[in-house]
Protein backbone atom coordinates (compact mmCIF):
# COMPACT_ATOMS: atom_id res chain seq x y z
CA UNK A 1 0.00 0.00 0.00
CA UNK A 2 1.19 3.42 -0.97
CA UNK A 3 1.62 5.42 2.04
CA UNK A 4 3.32 8.39 0.28
CA UNK A 5 2.31 12.08 1.62
CA UNK A 6 2.31 15.63 0.12
CA UNK A 7 2.21 18.68 2.22
CA UNK A 8 1.66 21.58 0.55
CA UNK A 9 1.70 24.87 2.18
CA UNK A 10 -0.54 28.23 1.37
CA UNK A 11 0.63 31.49 2.35
CA UNK A 12 2.20 34.79 0.57
CA UNK A 13 4.19 35.51 3.85
CA UNK A 14 5.93 31.96 2.82
CA UNK A 15 7.51 33.24 -0.64
CA UNK A 16 8.22 36.54 0.57
CA UNK A 17 10.41 34.88 3.58
CA UNK A 18 8.06 37.12 6.10
CA UNK A 19 7.49 33.75 7.58
CA UNK A 20 9.67 30.65 8.55
CA UNK A 21 7.64 27.48 7.45
CA UNK A 22 7.86 25.75 10.92
CA UNK A 23 4.38 23.88 9.84
CA UNK A 24 6.10 21.96 7.11
CA UNK A 25 9.32 20.92 9.24
CA UNK A 26 6.51 19.84 12.31
CA UNK A 27 4.46 18.21 9.90
CA UNK A 28 7.34 16.43 8.23
CA UNK A 29 8.38 14.66 11.46
CA UNK A 30 5.10 13.77 12.49
CA UNK A 31 4.45 11.74 9.31
CA UNK A 32 7.98 10.53 9.58
CA UNK A 33 7.32 9.62 13.29
CA UNK A 34 3.91 7.62 12.31
CA UNK A 35 5.95 5.54 9.48
CA UNK A 36 4.59 7.04 6.54
CA UNK A 37 6.98 8.84 3.97
CA UNK A 38 6.63 12.99 3.54
CA UNK A 39 7.41 12.57 -0.38
CA UNK A 40 7.60 16.63 -1.13
CA UNK A 41 6.69 19.56 0.18
CA UNK A 42 4.92 22.08 -1.85
CA UNK A 43 4.71 25.80 -1.14
CA UNK A 44 2.29 28.06 -2.52
CA UNK A 45 0.92 32.06 -3.09
CA UNK A 46 -2.97 32.60 -1.96
CA UNK A 47 -4.02 32.10 -5.02
CA UNK A 48 -6.61 29.95 -6.48
CA UNK A 49 -4.69 29.13 -9.46
CA UNK A 50 -1.89 28.01 -7.71
CA UNK A 51 -3.58 26.10 -5.15
CA UNK A 52 -5.76 24.36 -7.47
CA UNK A 53 -2.28 23.16 -9.90
CA UNK A 54 -0.72 22.65 -6.46
CA UNK A 55 -3.43 19.93 -5.58
CA UNK A 56 -3.53 19.00 -9.27
CA UNK A 57 0.18 17.46 -9.64
CA UNK A 58 0.20 16.20 -6.12
CA UNK A 59 -2.85 13.46 -7.42
CA UNK A 60 -0.78 13.09 -10.81
CA UNK A 61 2.18 11.84 -8.54
CA UNK A 62 -0.62 9.28 -7.16
CA UNK A 63 -0.12 10.55 -3.38
CA UNK A 64 -2.12 8.74 -0.97
CA UNK A 65 -2.69 11.96 1.18
CA UNK A 66 -1.98 15.33 0.63
CA UNK A 67 -2.44 17.66 4.12
CA UNK A 68 -2.23 21.72 3.22
CA UNK A 69 -1.45 23.84 6.13
CA UNK A 70 -3.37 27.86 5.77
CA UNK A 71 -5.71 29.71 3.95
CA UNK A 72 -8.97 28.18 6.28
CA UNK A 73 -9.88 31.61 7.12
CA UNK A 74 -12.44 34.80 6.85
CA UNK A 75 -10.54 36.67 4.90
CA UNK A 76 -10.26 37.58 0.86
CA UNK A 77 -7.24 35.61 0.47
CA UNK A 78 -8.02 32.25 2.38
CA UNK A 79 -8.17 30.42 -0.59
CA UNK A 80 -7.57 27.02 0.14
CA UNK A 81 -10.86 25.26 0.00
CA UNK A 82 -11.94 27.19 -3.49
CA UNK A 83 -8.67 25.56 -4.86
CA UNK A 84 -9.17 22.54 -4.06
CA UNK A 85 -12.90 22.33 -4.95
CA UNK A 86 -11.30 23.80 -8.30
CA UNK A 87 -8.88 20.96 -8.73
CA UNK A 88 -11.36 18.27 -7.96
CA UNK A 89 -13.70 19.90 -10.21
CA UNK A 90 -16.53 20.31 -6.96
CA UNK A 91 -18.95 23.07 -5.96
CA UNK A 92 -18.51 24.77 -3.20
CA UNK A 93 -21.16 24.86 -0.50
CA UNK A 94 -22.36 25.72 2.57
CA UNK A 95 -21.82 22.96 5.45
CA UNK A 96 -24.42 22.52 8.08
CA UNK A 97 -21.98 20.77 10.17
CA UNK A 98 -19.41 23.13 10.08
CA UNK A 99 -21.38 26.30 9.89
CA UNK A 100 -22.75 24.49 13.26
CA UNK A 101 -19.00 24.51 14.68
CA UNK A 102 -18.61 28.36 14.03
CA UNK A 103 -22.04 29.34 15.31
CA UNK A 104 -20.97 27.27 18.42
CA UNK A 105 -17.34 28.66 18.46
CA UNK A 106 -18.94 32.86 18.68
CA UNK A 107 -21.35 31.95 20.53
CA UNK A 108 -18.74 30.73 23.13
CA UNK A 109 -16.61 34.20 22.40
CA UNK A 110 -19.86 35.89 23.52
CA UNK A 111 -19.85 34.02 26.51
CA UNK A 112 -16.81 34.89 27.42
CA UNK A 113 -16.95 38.33 27.55
CA UNK A 114 -20.73 39.06 28.64
CA UNK A 115 -20.57 40.91 24.94
CA UNK A 116 -23.36 41.16 22.71
CA UNK A 117 -24.10 37.66 20.57
CA UNK A 118 -21.97 37.73 17.48
CA UNK A 119 -23.30 38.34 14.38
CA UNK A 120 -22.61 35.69 11.38
CA UNK A 121 -21.44 37.91 9.18
CA UNK A 122 -20.85 36.61 4.99
CA UNK A 123 -16.72 36.35 6.46
CA UNK A 124 -17.57 33.84 9.20
CA UNK A 125 -19.86 32.61 7.41
CA UNK A 126 -17.35 31.79 4.42
CA UNK A 127 -15.07 29.53 6.93
CA UNK A 128 -18.16 26.89 6.50
CA UNK A 129 -17.76 27.02 2.51
CA UNK A 130 -16.91 23.68 1.82
CA UNK A 131 -16.06 21.68 -1.49
CA UNK A 132 -18.82 19.24 -1.96
CA UNK A 133 -18.51 15.82 -0.24
CA UNK A 134 -16.12 17.45 2.47
CA UNK A 135 -16.38 16.17 6.55
CA UNK A 136 -15.28 19.00 8.93
CA UNK A 137 -13.22 18.59 11.84
CA UNK A 138 -13.47 20.32 15.12
CA UNK A 139 -10.90 23.12 15.50
CA UNK A 140 -10.81 23.93 19.29
CA UNK A 141 -7.88 26.23 19.78
CA UNK A 142 -9.37 27.96 16.86
CA UNK A 143 -12.29 29.05 14.64
CA UNK A 144 -12.05 27.72 11.33
CA UNK A 145 -12.59 24.02 11.27
CA UNK A 146 -10.36 22.24 9.31
CA UNK A 147 -11.53 19.63 6.37
CA UNK A 148 -11.32 16.13 5.03
CA UNK A 149 -11.56 15.25 1.42
CA UNK A 150 -11.57 11.79 -0.21
CA UNK A 151 -11.07 11.59 -3.47
CA UNK A 152 -10.51 8.34 -5.46
CA UNK A 153 -8.07 7.05 -3.13
CA UNK A 154 -6.34 10.27 -2.39
CA UNK A 155 -7.62 11.86 1.10
CA UNK A 156 -7.16 15.79 1.18
CA UNK A 157 -6.41 17.34 4.88
CA UNK A 158 -6.77 20.98 4.86
CA UNK A 159 -5.45 22.16 7.97
CA UNK A 160 -5.16 25.68 9.21
CA UNK A 161 -2.10 27.72 8.98
CA UNK A 162 -1.74 28.98 12.82
CA UNK A 163 0.82 26.35 14.23
CA UNK A 164 -0.98 25.78 17.47
CA UNK A 165 -4.20 25.13 15.61
CA UNK A 166 -2.67 23.05 13.26
CA UNK A 167 -0.86 20.67 15.89
CA UNK A 168 -4.18 20.44 18.02
CA UNK A 169 -6.56 19.35 15.04
CA UNK A 170 -3.43 17.03 13.59
CA UNK A 171 -2.72 15.41 16.85
CA UNK A 172 -6.46 14.52 17.85
CA UNK A 173 -8.39 13.93 14.54
CA UNK A 174 -5.21 13.40 11.44
CA UNK A 175 -2.53 11.14 13.52
CA UNK A 176 -5.27 7.97 13.71
CA UNK A 177 -6.51 8.48 10.02
CA UNK A 178 -2.95 8.47 9.11
CA UNK A 179 -1.81 5.76 11.66
CA UNK A 180 -3.24 2.39 9.89
CA UNK A 181 -1.18 3.44 6.97
CA UNK A 182 1.72 2.75 8.17
CA UNK A 183 1.05 -1.11 8.52
CA UNK A 184 2.85 -0.82 11.65
CA UNK A 185 6.34 0.19 10.32
CA UNK A 186 7.91 2.65 12.20
CA UNK A 187 10.96 5.02 11.68
CA UNK A 188 14.46 4.55 14.02
CA UNK A 189 17.52 7.00 13.84
CA UNK A 190 20.35 7.74 15.59
CA UNK A 191 23.35 10.57 14.95
CA UNK A 192 26.96 10.27 15.41
CA UNK A 193 28.87 13.12 15.66
CA UNK A 194 32.80 13.35 13.43
CA UNK A 195 35.53 15.78 14.02
CA UNK A 196 38.75 16.03 11.67
CA UNK A 197 37.49 13.67 9.20
CA UNK A 198 36.47 15.64 5.97
CA UNK A 199 33.21 14.87 4.65
CA UNK A 200 34.97 14.57 1.25
CA UNK A 201 36.71 11.11 3.51
CA UNK A 202 33.76 10.42 5.06
CA UNK A 203 31.78 9.89 1.37
CA UNK A 204 33.40 6.58 0.83
CA UNK A 205 33.24 5.26 4.30
CA UNK A 206 29.48 6.10 3.97
CA UNK A 207 29.08 3.71 0.40
CA UNK A 208 31.00 0.80 2.15
CA UNK A 209 28.77 0.65 5.24
CA UNK A 210 25.71 1.69 3.35
CA UNK A 211 26.74 -1.42 0.91
CA UNK A 212 27.21 -4.02 4.23
CA UNK A 213 23.92 -2.64 6.06
CA UNK A 214 21.72 -1.94 3.42
CA UNK A 215 18.05 -1.21 5.13
CA UNK A 216 20.51 2.08 6.61
CA UNK A 217 20.54 5.18 5.32
CA UNK A 218 23.34 7.43 5.88
CA UNK A 219 23.81 10.96 5.69
CA UNK A 220 26.11 13.39 6.54
CA UNK A 221 25.26 16.74 7.50
CA UNK A 222 28.79 19.09 7.55
CA UNK A 223 28.35 21.37 10.44
CA UNK A 224 32.07 22.90 10.03
CA UNK A 225 34.12 23.69 6.88
CA UNK A 226 36.29 20.95 4.64
CA UNK A 227 39.51 22.32 6.35
CA UNK A 228 37.74 22.30 10.36
CA UNK A 229 35.29 19.73 9.55
CA UNK A 230 32.85 18.51 12.09
CA UNK A 231 30.26 15.86 11.15
CA UNK A 232 26.97 14.92 11.63
CA UNK A 233 26.30 11.48 10.67
CA UNK A 234 22.34 10.85 10.85
CA UNK A 235 21.58 6.92 10.49
CA UNK A 236 18.23 6.07 9.78
CA UNK A 237 15.95 3.36 8.45
CA UNK A 238 11.98 2.04 8.70
CA UNK A 239 11.05 -1.27 10.06
CA UNK A 240 8.06 -3.06 12.11
CA UNK A 241 10.15 -5.34 14.33
CA UNK A 242 11.96 -2.72 16.37
CA UNK A 243 14.86 -4.94 17.54
CA UNK A 244 15.90 -5.63 14.29
CA UNK A 245 16.28 -2.31 13.35
CA UNK A 246 18.22 -0.76 16.04
CA UNK A 247 20.25 -3.96 15.64
CA UNK A 248 20.69 -2.59 12.10
CA UNK A 249 21.32 0.90 12.81
CA UNK A 250 23.58 -0.13 16.00
CA UNK A 251 25.89 -2.38 13.25
CA UNK A 252 26.31 0.26 10.78
CA UNK A 253 27.11 2.81 13.67
CA UNK A 254 29.92 0.08 14.71
CA UNK A 255 31.45 -0.12 11.37
CA UNK A 256 31.87 3.75 10.78
CA UNK A 257 33.05 4.43 13.92
CA UNK A 258 35.44 1.61 13.34
CA UNK A 259 36.51 3.26 9.63
CA UNK A 260 36.60 6.68 10.89
CA UNK A 261 39.20 5.82 13.14
CA UNK A 262 40.74 3.79 10.99
CA UNK A 263 41.37 6.62 8.61
CA UNK A 264 42.06 9.11 11.44
CA UNK A 265 45.13 6.83 12.09
CA UNK A 266 46.05 6.74 8.49
CA UNK A 267 46.14 10.23 7.84
CA UNK A 268 48.19 10.67 11.63
CA UNK A 269 50.76 8.48 10.35
CA UNK A 270 50.55 10.47 7.12
CA UNK A 271 51.23 13.54 8.78
CA UNK A 272 54.11 12.10 11.43
CA UNK A 273 56.06 11.06 8.31
CA UNK A 274 56.17 14.72 7.11
CA UNK A 275 57.07 16.06 10.43
CA UNK B 1 9.91 40.31 -18.60
CA UNK B 2 8.55 37.32 -16.76
CA UNK B 3 10.53 37.73 -13.43
CA UNK B 4 9.38 34.30 -11.69
CA UNK B 5 11.56 32.52 -9.41
CA UNK B 6 10.93 29.00 -8.02
CA UNK B 7 13.40 27.46 -5.34
CA UNK B 8 13.77 24.10 -5.22
CA UNK B 9 15.68 22.54 -1.83
CA UNK B 10 16.91 19.50 -2.21
CA UNK B 11 17.10 16.65 1.01
CA UNK B 12 16.09 14.31 3.03
CA UNK B 13 16.34 15.82 6.14
CA UNK B 14 14.11 18.73 5.37
CA UNK B 15 11.16 15.85 4.65
CA UNK B 16 11.72 14.29 7.72
CA UNK B 17 11.49 17.37 9.87
CA UNK B 18 15.06 17.06 10.66
CA UNK B 19 16.19 20.56 9.50
CA UNK B 20 14.15 23.41 9.19
CA UNK B 21 14.17 25.06 5.88
CA UNK B 22 15.95 28.68 6.75
CA UNK B 23 17.32 28.40 3.43
CA UNK B 24 14.03 28.90 1.67
CA UNK B 25 13.19 31.68 3.93
CA UNK B 26 16.23 33.56 3.33
CA UNK B 27 16.25 33.29 -0.40
CA UNK B 28 12.41 34.56 -0.33
CA UNK B 29 13.45 37.00 1.32
CA UNK B 30 16.16 38.11 -0.57
CA UNK B 31 14.53 37.47 -3.97
CA UNK B 32 11.40 39.62 -3.26
CA UNK B 33 13.96 42.48 -1.75
CA UNK B 34 16.04 42.60 -4.79
CA UNK B 35 12.19 43.38 -6.62
CA UNK B 36 11.79 39.88 -8.23
CA UNK B 37 9.12 37.42 -7.39
CA UNK B 38 9.31 33.56 -5.78
CA UNK B 39 6.52 32.06 -7.28
CA UNK B 40 7.00 28.69 -6.06
CA UNK B 41 9.33 26.09 -3.42
CA UNK B 42 9.67 23.10 -3.92
CA UNK B 43 11.20 20.26 -1.59
CA UNK B 44 12.41 17.19 -2.72
CA UNK B 45 14.23 14.37 -1.30
CA UNK B 46 17.87 12.97 -2.55
CA UNK B 47 16.89 10.96 -5.77
CA UNK B 48 17.81 11.51 -8.81
CA UNK B 49 13.86 11.27 -10.15
CA UNK B 50 12.53 13.27 -8.26
CA UNK B 51 14.67 16.24 -8.33
CA UNK B 52 14.60 16.25 -12.51
CA UNK B 53 10.88 15.47 -12.17
CA UNK B 54 10.26 19.11 -10.03
CA UNK B 55 12.66 20.64 -12.37
CA UNK B 56 11.33 19.89 -15.11
CA UNK B 57 7.50 20.76 -13.59
CA UNK B 58 8.77 24.17 -12.58
CA UNK B 59 10.19 24.62 -16.58
CA UNK B 60 6.74 24.19 -17.27
CA UNK B 61 5.24 26.59 -15.28
CA UNK B 62 7.77 28.96 -17.28
CA UNK B 63 9.89 30.23 -14.51
CA UNK B 64 12.31 32.62 -15.32
CA UNK B 65 14.58 31.50 -12.85
CA UNK B 66 15.12 28.19 -11.07
CA UNK B 67 17.91 28.41 -7.77
CA UNK B 68 18.24 24.86 -6.03
CA UNK B 69 19.57 24.11 -2.59
CA UNK B 70 21.45 21.43 -1.33
CA UNK B 71 22.67 18.34 -3.24
CA UNK B 72 26.47 19.49 -4.65
CA UNK B 73 28.63 17.64 -2.28
CA UNK B 74 31.06 14.46 -2.11
CA UNK B 75 28.42 11.80 -0.81
CA UNK B 76 26.29 9.38 -3.04
CA UNK B 77 23.44 11.16 -2.10
CA UNK B 78 24.67 14.94 -3.42
CA UNK B 79 22.49 14.36 -6.70
CA UNK B 80 21.01 17.61 -7.77
CA UNK B 81 23.37 17.93 -10.74
CA UNK B 82 22.11 14.55 -11.53
CA UNK B 83 18.63 15.30 -11.42
CA UNK B 84 19.09 18.66 -13.32
CA UNK B 85 21.44 16.85 -16.27
CA UNK B 86 18.08 14.56 -16.71
CA UNK B 87 15.32 17.18 -16.82
CA UNK B 88 17.45 18.72 -19.65
CA UNK B 89 18.45 15.97 -21.46
CA UNK B 90 21.96 16.72 -20.61
CA UNK B 91 25.24 14.54 -20.57
CA UNK B 92 27.07 14.91 -16.74
CA UNK B 93 30.89 15.71 -17.61
CA UNK B 94 33.88 16.51 -16.15
CA UNK B 95 34.07 20.35 -15.72
CA UNK B 96 37.91 21.99 -15.67
CA UNK B 97 37.04 24.87 -14.39
CA UNK B 98 35.27 23.49 -11.24
CA UNK B 99 37.81 21.08 -11.32
CA UNK B 100 40.62 23.62 -10.88
CA UNK B 101 38.27 25.39 -8.16
CA UNK B 102 38.23 21.98 -5.90
CA UNK B 103 41.81 21.24 -6.83
CA UNK B 104 42.98 24.87 -5.66
CA UNK B 105 40.59 24.58 -2.57
CA UNK B 106 42.17 21.06 -1.20
CA UNK B 107 45.75 22.68 -1.97
CA UNK B 108 44.57 25.51 0.39
CA UNK B 109 43.62 23.25 2.66
CA UNK B 110 46.53 20.94 2.83
CA UNK B 111 48.67 24.33 3.15
CA UNK B 112 46.24 25.26 6.57
CA UNK B 113 47.07 22.38 8.13
CA UNK B 114 50.71 22.08 6.57
CA UNK B 115 49.73 18.46 5.76
CA UNK B 116 50.09 16.20 3.00
CA UNK B 117 48.61 17.13 -0.61
CA UNK B 118 45.30 15.87 -0.46
CA UNK B 119 44.43 13.33 -3.28
CA UNK B 120 41.88 14.41 -5.65
CA UNK B 121 39.53 11.23 -5.07
CA UNK B 122 36.68 10.45 -7.37
CA UNK B 123 34.49 11.84 -4.25
CA UNK B 124 36.30 14.81 -4.96
CA UNK B 125 36.05 14.79 -8.18
CA UNK B 126 32.58 14.22 -8.43
CA UNK B 127 31.87 17.98 -7.55
CA UNK B 128 33.26 18.94 -10.93
CA UNK B 129 31.06 16.47 -12.78
CA UNK B 130 28.78 19.23 -14.06
CA UNK B 131 25.72 19.08 -16.60
CA UNK B 132 26.79 19.97 -20.35
CA UNK B 133 27.31 23.53 -20.35
CA UNK B 134 27.61 24.39 -17.13
CA UNK B 135 29.32 27.25 -15.80
CA UNK B 136 30.59 26.53 -12.31
CA UNK B 137 30.60 29.79 -9.58
CA UNK B 138 33.41 29.72 -6.78
CA UNK B 139 32.19 29.15 -3.33
CA UNK B 140 34.78 30.85 -0.86
CA UNK B 141 33.10 29.26 2.27
CA UNK B 142 33.23 25.88 1.19
CA UNK B 143 34.35 23.26 -1.17
CA UNK B 144 31.78 22.51 -4.00
CA UNK B 145 31.16 25.18 -6.77
CA UNK B 146 27.58 26.23 -7.50
CA UNK B 147 26.63 25.89 -10.76
CA UNK B 148 24.99 28.11 -13.42
CA UNK B 149 22.91 26.37 -16.18
CA UNK B 150 21.04 28.09 -19.27
CA UNK B 151 18.15 26.73 -20.77
CA UNK B 152 16.58 28.34 -23.33
CA UNK B 153 14.95 31.34 -21.85
CA UNK B 154 15.66 29.37 -18.00
CA UNK B 155 18.60 30.21 -15.92
CA UNK B 156 19.11 27.27 -13.11
CA UNK B 157 21.30 28.23 -10.63
CA UNK B 158 22.46 25.12 -8.20
CA UNK B 159 23.33 26.37 -4.92
CA UNK B 160 25.02 24.86 -1.70
CA UNK B 161 22.75 23.55 1.22
CA UNK B 162 25.11 24.55 3.95
CA UNK B 163 23.66 28.12 4.36
CA UNK B 164 26.60 29.96 4.98
CA UNK B 165 28.20 28.92 1.24
CA UNK B 166 24.36 29.17 0.26
CA UNK B 167 24.19 32.99 1.20
CA UNK B 168 27.61 33.94 0.55
CA UNK B 169 27.59 32.69 -3.05
CA UNK B 170 23.74 34.07 -3.42
CA UNK B 171 25.58 37.72 -2.14
CA UNK B 172 28.42 37.94 -4.21
CA UNK B 173 27.57 35.76 -7.66
CA UNK B 174 23.44 35.59 -8.27
CA UNK B 175 22.30 39.15 -6.94
CA UNK B 176 23.89 40.69 -9.69
CA UNK B 177 22.34 38.18 -11.73
CA UNK B 178 18.73 38.46 -10.82
CA UNK B 179 18.57 42.08 -10.20
CA UNK B 180 18.38 43.45 -14.12
CA UNK B 181 15.04 41.01 -14.07
CA UNK B 182 13.42 43.51 -11.24
CA UNK B 183 13.60 45.99 -13.88
CA UNK B 184 13.87 49.21 -11.85
CA UNK B 185 10.92 47.51 -9.59
CA UNK B 186 11.04 47.28 -5.14
CA UNK B 187 9.06 46.07 -2.93
CA UNK B 188 7.73 47.76 0.00
CA UNK B 189 6.34 46.95 3.33
CA UNK B 190 4.81 47.60 6.65
CA UNK B 191 3.34 46.14 9.19
CA UNK B 192 0.65 47.24 12.23
CA UNK B 193 -0.53 45.53 15.05
CA UNK B 194 -4.32 45.39 16.15
CA UNK B 195 -5.38 43.92 19.33
CA UNK B 196 -9.65 43.48 20.60
CA UNK B 197 -10.82 43.13 17.23
CA UNK B 198 -11.32 39.70 15.88
CA UNK B 199 -10.10 38.86 12.19
CA UNK B 200 -13.32 38.21 10.97
CA UNK B 201 -13.93 41.87 11.58
CA UNK B 202 -11.24 42.72 9.96
CA UNK B 203 -11.82 41.10 7.04
CA UNK B 204 -14.74 43.12 5.44
CA UNK B 205 -12.04 46.18 6.36
CA UNK B 206 -9.49 44.77 4.43
CA UNK B 207 -11.57 44.52 1.68
CA UNK B 208 -12.39 47.51 1.45
CA UNK B 209 -9.15 49.09 2.21
CA UNK B 210 -8.18 46.60 -0.76
CA UNK B 211 -10.53 48.27 -3.13
CA UNK B 212 -9.70 51.75 -1.97
CA UNK B 213 -5.89 51.43 -2.92
CA UNK B 214 -5.52 48.45 -5.21
CA UNK B 215 -1.67 48.61 -5.56
CA UNK B 216 -1.62 47.64 -1.54
CA UNK B 217 -1.71 43.96 -0.69
CA UNK B 218 -3.06 43.19 2.81
CA UNK B 219 -2.68 39.98 4.97
CA UNK B 220 -3.66 39.41 8.29
CA UNK B 221 -1.63 37.18 10.34
CA UNK B 222 -3.50 36.13 13.69
CA UNK B 223 -1.07 36.28 16.39
CA UNK B 224 -3.65 35.62 18.98
CA UNK B 225 -7.24 33.60 18.95
CA UNK B 226 -10.53 35.31 17.33
CA UNK B 227 -11.88 35.68 20.96
CA UNK B 228 -8.99 37.14 22.61
CA UNK B 229 -7.45 38.65 18.73
CA UNK B 230 -3.70 40.18 18.05
CA UNK B 231 -3.43 40.66 14.40
CA UNK B 232 -0.46 41.74 12.47
CA UNK B 233 -1.55 42.87 9.77
CA UNK B 234 1.31 42.82 6.78
CA UNK B 235 0.78 45.66 4.01
CA UNK B 236 3.09 45.16 0.80
CA UNK B 237 3.65 46.57 -2.60
CA UNK B 238 5.70 46.48 -5.27
CA UNK B 239 6.70 49.50 -7.17
CA UNK B 240 9.63 51.50 -9.46
CA UNK B 241 8.83 54.83 -7.69
CA UNK B 242 9.59 54.84 -3.67
CA UNK B 243 7.77 57.62 -2.90
CA UNK B 244 4.71 56.67 -4.99
CA UNK B 245 4.73 53.22 -3.17
CA UNK B 246 5.28 54.25 0.45
CA UNK B 247 2.37 56.65 -0.10
CA UNK B 248 -0.25 54.28 -1.45
CA UNK B 249 1.05 52.26 1.72
CA UNK B 250 0.49 55.56 4.19
CA UNK B 251 -2.85 55.93 2.67
CA UNK B 252 -4.08 51.94 2.89
CA UNK B 253 -2.59 52.08 6.95
CA UNK B 254 -4.46 55.73 7.55
CA UNK B 255 -7.93 54.00 5.75
CA UNK B 256 -6.88 50.41 7.92
CA UNK B 257 -6.58 52.39 11.21
CA UNK B 258 -9.56 54.15 10.85
CA UNK B 259 -12.01 51.53 9.99
CA UNK B 260 -10.59 49.44 12.94
CA UNK B 261 -11.01 52.32 15.30
CA UNK B 262 -14.30 53.15 14.35
CA UNK B 263 -15.39 49.23 14.37
CA UNK B 264 -13.65 49.57 18.29
CA UNK B 265 -16.26 52.11 19.26
CA UNK B 266 -19.08 50.81 17.69
CA UNK B 267 -18.80 47.56 19.41
CA UNK B 268 -17.96 49.42 22.86
CA UNK B 269 -21.20 50.98 22.22
CA UNK B 270 -23.35 47.90 21.65
CA UNK B 271 -21.43 46.47 24.99
CA UNK B 272 -22.34 49.36 27.20
CA UNK B 273 -25.62 48.93 25.57
CA UNK B 274 -25.78 44.97 27.33
CA UNK B 275 -24.33 46.40 30.80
Amino acid sequence: MNNYVEIICVGNELLIGKTLNTNSQWLGKRITTLGLTTHRITVVGDDVNEISCAIIEAIRRKSRFIISTGGLGPTFDDKTLEGIAKALKRKILLNQEALKMIKDKYFEYSQDGKKEPVELTPHRIKMAMLPQGSKPIPNSVGTAPAVIIEHNNLIIIALPGVPSEMKSIFEKSVTSLLKPFSEGTSFFEISINSTRVMESEIAPIIDKVMKSVPSVYIKSHPKGTESSPQIELHLSTYGKDADKAKDHLNKAVQQLTKLIKENLKKSDLQNQKID
